[in-house]
Order: C-alpha cells, then sequence, then structure tokens
C-alpha cells in the first residue's frame, strides 16, 4: 500500500486545517478530477496559507493517496461493523452488501475517487482491488473450511464476482433519484438469491 | 442516447483524417483525462490542420461521445457474434462473458473510455449502464418466460449483477500480466459455477 508524502496534523487548529483540504481535495478531484485539479486550486478553494499544503502533503498525489486510503477504511469499517457479531456467511454477504451500498448511498463521491485512480495511475487501481480481493479470499477460505461455502468455487473469481456484484448493485441504487431503505433491502435481496440458489429454474436444471 | 455533434467523412482522406483524431482522442483521454486534454492537444498530436478537428466534431465532447458510443457497439457486437446461434441462456451467459473479456483484454483503454464518463457528466455514465441493463432485461425475460432463467428473480437488479460480475472479472483477468486463454476460460467457467448453484454448499443449506 502506498501511504507515503503525508503527515498528519498535532494541533486542533492543524487538524482543522488539514481537514479542508481534505475536503477541497475530494470535491476538487471529484468535479474536476485529478489531472484538471492544482495544488494552487487546492489552497485557493480551501483558503489556507499558501505553505500550509506541504506541511502535510508532499504533493497533489499523496492527497489523492491520503483520500483513497481514507475510503479504502471507511468501506470496509462500514461492512465491518454491519457484520460485527454475524457468524454465518449469507447473513455476512447480505448485511456486507447492504452496508456498502448504504455508504456509497450517502458519500456518492466515494467512486469517484477510487475509479479516478484508474486515471491516475492503473497501479494504485489495481492495488485497491487486488488488496480487496485477498482480503475476500481469507475470510471465505474460513466459510469454505466449515462447510458453508462450495468448496469446488475459485475464491479469487468468487471474491471478483462479489466485488462487481457490490459494485454496479451500487449504481443501480445510485441512478435512482430517491431511494428509500425498503428498495435497497428489495435488491440486496435479490442479489442474495443469485448467490443462494444461482439464476436458472431447476426444472430446467432436471430436465438437463 | 446522445449522439450529436459529429459528421462522418464523405471521403478516403476524410475518413483517415477522421480515424486519426479518433485514435488520438482515446489516448489522450485515457492517458491525460478528458479535462486535461484541449481540443489544441487533439489536434497537434493527430498531426491535421487546426480546422479539421471542427469539420467532424462540434466540440471535444463530441469526441468523447463518439468513442463511448462506438465501444458500447463493439462491445455488444463482440457479445453478440459470440453468441450467435446459442440457444440456452448458460451459453450464452458463458460466451458472453467471455467475449467481452476477450474484448477488454485486447483493448484495455475500454475501461478508461467508459468510466471517464462518471467525470465529465455522471447522467453519460448512467445512461450507458442502464441502456445496458435495459436491453439484458429484456433479454433476460425471454428466458424467464421460456423457463430458463428462475422466475423469482427481478431482472433488474440481476442485470446489474451480470454487469457487475463481467466488469470486475474482466479486471482480475486485466490485472495478470500475460493471459493466455485457458485461463480466462478457467475464471469464466468459475463465474458460470456461481451463477449456475450459487454460493454455499449444499450439505449446509439442507441441514438448515
Amino acid at each position: 500500500m502506498i501511504t507515503n508524502g503525508f503527515r498528519l496534523p498535532k494541533t486542533k487548529i492543524g487538524e482543522k486545517t488539514f481537514q479542508k483540504i481534505i475536503r477541497t481535495g475530494r470535491k476538487l478531484f471529484s468535479i474536476n478530477g485529478f489531472q484538471a485539479t492544482s495544488i494552487n486550486d487546492i489552497i485557493a478553494k480551501s483558503r489556507v496559507a499558501a505553505g500550509t499544503f506541504y506541511i502535510y502533503f508532499d504533493n497533489k498525489l499523496a492527497l489523492y493517496l491520503y483520500l483513497l486510503n481514507e475510503y479504502r477504511h471507511k468501506i470496509r469499517q462500514a461492512s465491518s461493523q454491519a457484520i460485527s457479531g454475524l457468524k454465518d456467511r449469507k447473513s455476512i454477504e447480505r448485511e456486507g452488501l447492504k452496508a456498502f451500498i448504504m455508504y456509497v448511498k450517502q458519500d456518492p463521491l466515494a467512486y469517484k475517487v477510487i475509479w479516478e485512480s484508474l486515471f491516475i495511475d492503473a497501479k494504485i487501481f489495481q492495488e485497491y482491488y487486488q488488496s480487496f480481493a485477498e482480503s475476500y479470499m481469507y475470510h471465505l477460505q474460513k466459510h469454505v473450511d466449515i462447510g458453508e461455502i462450495r468448496p469446488d468455487l475459485d475464491l479469487e473469481t468468487l471474491s471478483y464476482v462479489l466485488m462487481g456484484i457490490a459494485n454496479f448493485v451500487g449504481l443501480q441504487i445510485l441512478f435512482r433519484d430517491k431511494v428509500q431503505e425498503n428498495e435497497i433491502d428489495f435488491v440486496v435481496d435479490a442479489a442474495m438469491k443469485i448467490l443462494e440458489n444461482g439464476i436458472y429454474s431447476e426444472k430446467k436444471a432436471l430436465s438437463h
């Protein structure tokens, strides 16, 4: 993980300035894109002194990586909290998916900041999803071991399948103008049905 | 679909110039991003006369939309060709997924050009995936009607699930340095297994 190039604030006032820069960076990167945003833009819109940016960040990339890492942690945290105490994999998948959707719903910039990495440096994008996939595989393996998940699945593929479902079902929800929580539950349950028994009609499957 | 703002060439020389502009645009948009690319950059790198750009495109957005639309058609075409003649949904899903992966493998800029829309105008991004989802739903419904796909699935969710799987299993393959076709087959079959019977162990499912 690339996490160098930033220094956390040590005072309350510093923390306030730091957060201002973070917020402005997130906003400008997601509106205008990383390439089209300059450090001067960030300084001007944050209303901080010109040198202040460099107290905390080496450069624009360091700020971006800080933001990306923040999303990485917040998304994992949201899902950890949602599945805390749950034991069976079905509930874990369901609540993990719902937590992801609720997260991106309240902060839709998440997609932009994360996918922006594809344009900044494809290696950052790749590392982001590969590390998610590795963590996913580690947890899935434990549920294979106790006989909850089929032993004949390729867990790397399963991890990407589950990440793909979360990201695209998340988009399905974000595309709607106003969304009530029961609509999210409906879509989450619909996705869970697919993971539970597949998509094909049993009658047809038996007749093959 | 937004397809205005461009004019197709009428001569062979025009076609050559047009293709040069397209190629340069695709390259610059995916390397530097849409915002950070100017029409002058495109003109300079295409080595065409300054006014030539405007013969074919009203503006930078018109060129981008042309490129996005080209991907839309090429990706659909790749999958149509791959599934041509196939009747059962399992083969259609398998060959459609493989065709998508083969397509993005030979042209990995596809992700960048398509996801760039999120930064240019989220409405374009939304329209891109919503129109894919609608077309998917239309075709899935036919296979529900003949009893091949379970009648109790929400087809909108299923469409996003399938698009998510294709996009993320596509990334899984693109993240590898060198990929042989048999590795792609392995991953495609692994994904198909999930769609066929779900991810949970049957023993466990029965004991519930």
